[in-house]
Parts: structure tokens; C-alpha cells; sequence
């Protein structure tokens, strides 16, 4: 990863891409005051892709979202936090099919154009008066400014203690392209699908139908291997719109700059994807787990989820505890063919087991880096040629507290 | 279950069925100066049966064990905690074999005579001169008296805080039949297999072949069944051993009393199991979860252990919020065939949820009954006849306490 393709542009946002605007602002669904609901809109018709949750119970806004996608366009999408319109019925589909048209009416749109979200608590229905009295001073507040994005990416956070936002520019056709994303976490935050809300804006041309491939192809190696809690959201939704602004001649994977594109395009969903872990319920740190050396990607990928997963291994992470049994006892339990006499594992540069026999190493050594922000793990199983990265983070008192007493 | 064909014999023990006798005391391999070396001898050569983690990373004693019950029959079980020996190499391996041996000298049994099993700390050598010193004064506190049976029992523990003991009286033939068990949990646990130690004596005559197919049987429903956190050891075993004292006729599938006597040993089985997820790390209360409706039961048990199993439904039980949500986001995530329209959720009598569209229910009522030491969640799919119960605990500040420091 040291050879980009592609430059961070540092205090970059979703509306960096040329095309896009944004804005938020409180509208009276969280109870603390701040920002709840937000927008993203495009100047002309985006071509779109989502992902959604694999949750089979799904949330309202999901189908709504799915029917405006269908023709692969998007303008808008309308976001709120604080309450997720799951579990609410038909009284809760009408309301997100309000949302949509309220929005698009606002805006001068056709109410297809607009994509919705949301996320919160479920089984609550939205109050809606507080919902479309937002809408209607929404518009005003949406800018091409930083201040703008700024205020959107406040607007969908729930638990989450900090923002999380990307943004990367790529030469395509010898122009400059940008490629941003936001999200939001936190908890319920399981790699199965897209595992919280994102949405990623580019002022890039790019055929629709490779959009949704390069999401769905992103995802899996990116949203799909961060986990807080083992838990899936009903309300999970990654959105990506592509103004063309650019000017470049139009991606696909035929595209000499596609490979370039795709990397900046992952570098995006990874960075978002490692900040929603590093900034899970609770968390102190963020945890890395690579497995290499498995029978094949896919079995990497179980096992290093295995791992990360792990409440005790998460524990002991919290703690500082360089306690590697946990951390085998999890690969064994994963379903994925081990070689039980073959394993080595590494915190960091230390090398903890070899073989699977126990390595002396020193105490003090790994306590250090164990309370360091950023903990790596590596696990080499010695049996196939199958590599994969997970992110998650630490099990806290914190995370506990959070959700002990989340509804109340 | 109002009407048992079974009697429970309180303040029985796994000595109470005659032919066996136990005891214990502290060898030292724990610091705190509990118990941690403790045996179960059994008079003749018992039928014996065993069922055993599906780790593939198993500790050394796991080995042992599986070739001293390749014929089926066992005169002693030794167990040490405080240290699990896994991922012990070679030395582990001869570790094992060492305390076989020394403990059937001491007895004056054959090796393949006895059983080995061990709990505690993964990857450290066991302290050979602790364990050897240990089971040369262990025979002399070998008795057939409940006292004895309570030394076994705290030398099984590790961070549990309650023993676990159950035993029943059962009739085969007019003749009364005792069932009996013990066993440790805590963490590192979760259902896939025997997840824990546990030993079970009976002074029944049974066909060995029948006492196995019925431990596998019984652990399907009762010691698969519980999650405290969803981690499966390598060192988890359950031995059931049968002294024929009680003089019935050979018990097997075709005997007339065989309903009888499964559903006594199951009992012991459930009971050892809910205690187990009672005491989980840190752990408030119990919570049982009941599936009904599913496509089969197969379904029913993975949508339970999958409730059971969420960090936020466990966190939420800690706070007693009736976050049914919660609840219904588990069910949809397990991959099981569920009607998203027609899901009805119960916590304890309280129906919060119906046709999958919220009820409204009286809070301090669900408050009240949260608090309390058991909770159980009725979930009904309405979508086939399948049915299952998984059992759990809450997730408190106490389990991430205990396993952020458990190894230092």
C-alpha cells in the first residue's frame, strides 16, 4: 500500500467531488439537541449504487430506497438519526415514503431521485411532524461548503463519538477525479454487508452497472470485515453517487485508469470501515487481524472475523493482555480447515506462538504495545495460499454502559 | 415438565450413585490456594462415554482421554484446573499421560483405566512437581461422602463462583436408579459441544453404546444449547460413567424404563447447563430463550443461539430494558427461513411485539420483571413447527473486568 495511485486530500468531504452539496441540521428526533437530520443532493442525475443489510428483518427506508434506485439514478438522499423506522409497519413505510416525497418536493424533484435513510431506535414510529418541519428548512442550509458537510456528517451519527469522512483524488484520463465518503457506526456493526450507514459521492464519470460492482466488490473486503459487536443492523445502507463532473471519459473496467479508480474508490471504504471500528461502542482501540496463510480467501476471511469477533479475545485486548490462547482457541472454532500444529501468531512484530508452541517474549514488550491505539494481530496458519484483514476494536465497560441502558 | 418420571434428590452429588467416590485439594496450581487437583473413581470398570470439543485446537488431555475410552469403560476421571494444557507441544502431550499414569499407580489401576481432563490457562506448561505431589496425597481423600463430593466440585472451578450439582433418582425395573452430575463453566462458552467440563455418574446398568448415543442426544439440547460468550474452549469435555450397582436389567433403547431414565438424565444434563449459564463471567441473571414456529428445529436452535448470543441483547438484559428490537434484529440476521411480517416476541408474560409491529406495553411491569435473576424471551415465528431453547446471561462491566486480566 505504499505506492498509491491516489492523494488523500486532507479535510476533504462529500462535497469535495464536484457536483454535490450538502447539509444538516436538528429537527427534533434527538433528544440532546444536535444534528438528526441531513442531505446530500446532486446537481444533475447521479448514477447510483447501494448495498443494503443481509438482515432479513429490514427497515422501512430500505425498500423505499431500493425502488428509487431502480433505475440506477439518484439527485438526493435524506438521512435521519435517532430513530431507525424499523419494525413500525405500514404507518412506517408511509413515513419514509413521505420522507422521500417531501424532500424531492422541497427541492424540485421527482420523488424517485430521492434515497432514503435511517437509524436509531428501533420499533418506534418517526415523529414526523418534527421529520418534515426539517425538510422544509433543510434546503437552505444545503451549500457546497465544508461547514455543510460538516453538518451532514454530524446529522447521522448516533453513538458515535467522532465523524468519520474520506476523501481521495485519482487521475482518470490525466484528470483529476475525487472520490469522498461518510459514515456512521458504532454499534450493531457485524461484517455482513454494509454494516452501517455510508454514502460516497465522486465527481467521476463511470458506467452505473461497474458502480455496483466496484461497491459490492469494495464491500466485501472493506465493510464486510469490520465488526463491533456481532450484531447486524436492520437499517444497514451504503449509498455511492457519480456526478460525471469530472470530465473523464467514462469508467468502466475496461478503462486503462479503472485499476487506479478502484484502488482510491477501496482506499475510501477501507478508511471509513477501519474509523467505524476504531470508533465502535466503547472502543479504546482499534484491533487488525490478518490471517494468511489459509486454504483460501474466503476461509481467511471466517477466520479472521472469527478472531476479531471474539469476546475474549476483545477483552484481553481492552486489558492489554497478551493472551494468544484466546486468539487460537478462536481460529480452531471458526469452521475453517487448521492445521492444528502449524499456527504462528504475531501482536505486532512480536511473536507470541510459532508452530503452535508458546514463544517467550517480553511481558513488558507487549504491554506496551498492546495499550497502543492500534493493535495488530497476525495469525499464519502454514496450509494454503488465502489471505484476509479484519477490523474491530476492544470489549469495554464502556461498551456495556452504552448499551445497558441505550433505549432508556 | 410438571409431570417427571424422576425424583430430584437434593443435596445429592456425583458420589450419591452407588459405586463412586471422589475428593480433591489444592496441588498448587492456583495462587489463590483453592482446590485444583480432583479425581471421581468408580469402583468396577464403568461403562463410560464422552463427548468433546469441536475445537480444532485441542488440549493435550483430550487426546488421552479419547484413547483411555476407546473401549469404552473408565475407573477414574483426574481433573486439574488453574492450567488447561493446550498448546503445549510435546510436553503437554507427556504431561497428560504422566498424571494417567501416576494417578492409576496410586489407585492401582491400568493407565487406559483412567480418564484425564484440565481447565484453566491456555499455552503454559503444567507444574509437573504440583500435580505429581498432588495425586500421591489425592487417594487418601478419596471417600464416598457428600464432603468429599464438594472437594471434586471446587476443584473443578475456575473464575465460576457457584458449584454445579444436580442429581435424580429415577425407577428401571422398580429398582431406584441414581443419575448424577457436576461441572465448571464461566467462560469460553458457547454451544457447540460439551462447552465446559462436566462429569456425570450414575449406578445404573446401561449398554455402553446406549450411554453414548444418549450423552450425544442430551447435549444436543441442553449443553449446545447455552452461550455465555460465545467462545468454544479447547479443552471442553463431558464424561458420563456408569457403575451398574443399582441392579437393573442392562438399560438400552428396547428397555421398557428407557424413556424414563433419558429423560432423568437429560434433566441432570439441562440443569448442569443452565447452571453453567447462570454463573457465566459476570453474569446477573439467566436468560432463556424459546423459539417457536421455525421451519424445523435445526432453525429453532440456531435463531435461539443466535438471540442468545448478541452482545447488545445481553448488554440490554444487564440494564433490563425490554429492547425487543434488539430481540427481532438477532432473529433476522441468524440465516434462518423467518416471515418478517409475522413475528410475535414475549419477555416472560409481557407480549412487547406482534405481527412483528410493536405492542404497547406497561414499562414499569417489564422494568420489574428484567430485574429479576431469569429472564426468558418467547419468540414465535409462525412460520413452521419447529421449536428450541438456548440459555445465556447478561453481558456486564463484570465479564469485561474479569477477561481483561484474567491471564496477568
Amino acid at each position: 500500500m505504499e505506492n498509491h495511485t491516489f492523494t488523500v486530500i486532507e479535510g476533504g468531504s462529500i462535497v469535495t467531488p464536484q457536483g454535490f452539496s450538502a447539509g444538516g441540521l436538528h429537527c427534533g428526533l434527538k433528544k440532546n439537541g444536535r444534528n438528526d437530520l441531513g442531505v446530500i443532493v446532486c446537481e444533475v442525475p447521479a448514477a447510483a449504487a447501494a448495498v443494503y443489510t443481509t438482515n432479513l428483518i429490514q427497515a422501512a427506508p430500505l425498500a423505499v430506497t431500493r425502488e428509487s434506485l431502480a433505475n440506477g439514478q439518484l439527485r438526493a438522499v435524506v438521512v435521519n438519526s435517532g430513530n431507525a423506522n424499523a419494525c413500525t409497519g405500514e404507518q412506517g413505510e408511509r413515513d419514509a415514503y413521505r420522507m422521500r416525497e417531501a424532500l424531492a418536493q422541497e427541492l424540485g424533484l421527482a420523488p424517485d431521485e430521492v434515497a432514503v435513510a435511517s437509524t436509531g431506535v428501533i420499533g418506534e414510529l418517526l415523529n414526523m411532524e418534527a421529520v418534515l418541519g426539517g425538510i422544509k428548512l433543510l434546503p437552505a442550509q444545503v451549500q457546497r461548503e465544508a461547514g455543510s458537510a460538516e453538518q451532514f456528517t454530524q446529522a447521522i451519527l448516533t453513538t458515535d463519538l467522532v465523524k468519520k469522512e474520506i476523501c481521495v483524488s485519482v487521475e482518470v484520463d490525466g484528470i483529476p477525479v475525487t472520490i469522498a465518503g461518510a459514515a456512521k457506526g458504532s454499534g450493531m456493526i457485524h461484517p455482513n454487508m454494509a454494516t452501517m450507514l455510508a454514502f460516497m459521492t465522486t465527481d467521476a464519470d463511470i458506467d452505473q452497472p461497474a458502480l455496483q460492482q466496484l461497491l459490492r466488490q469494495a464491500t466485501d473486503t472493506t465493510f464486510n470485515m469490520i465488526t463491533v459487536d456481532g450484531d447486524t443492523s436492520t437499517n444497514d445502507m451504503l449509498v455511492a453517487m457519480a456526478s460525471g463532473f469530472a470530465g473523464n471519459r467514462k469508467l468502466n473496467p475496461g478503462h486503462p485508469d479503472w485499476n487506479a479508480f478502484a484502488e482510491g474508490f477501496i482506499y475510501v471504504c477501507r478508511g471509513l470501515a477501519q474509523a467505524i471500528a476504531r470508533d465502535g461502542e466503547g472502543a479504546t482501540k482499534l484491533v487488525e487481524v490478518t490471517v494468511n496463510g489459509a486454504v483460501s480467501e474466503q476461509s481467511a476471511r471466517a477466520i479472521a472475523k472469527t478472531v476479531i469477533g471474539s469476546s475474549l479475545v476483545k477483552s484481553a485486548m481492552f486489558g492489554a493482555d497478551a493472551n494468544w490462547g484466546r486468539i487460537i482457541a478462536a481460529v480452531g472454532r471458526a469452521g475453517e480447515p487448521v492445521n492444528p500444529n502449524t499456527v504462528d501468531i504475531r501482536l505486532g512484530e512480536i511473536v507470541v506462538l510459532q508452530g503452535s508452541r508458546p514463544v517467550a517474549f517480553d511481558e513488558d514488550n507487549a504491554l506496551e504495545y498492546l495499550k497502543g491505539d492500534t493493535v495488530t494481530v497476525t495469525v499464519d496458519l502454514h496450509h494454503g495460499k488465502g489471505s484476509a484483514t479484519a477490523w474491530g476494536c476492544d470489549l469495554t465497560y464502556d461498551y456495556v454502559r452504552i448499551n445497558a441502558a441505550y433505549r432508556t
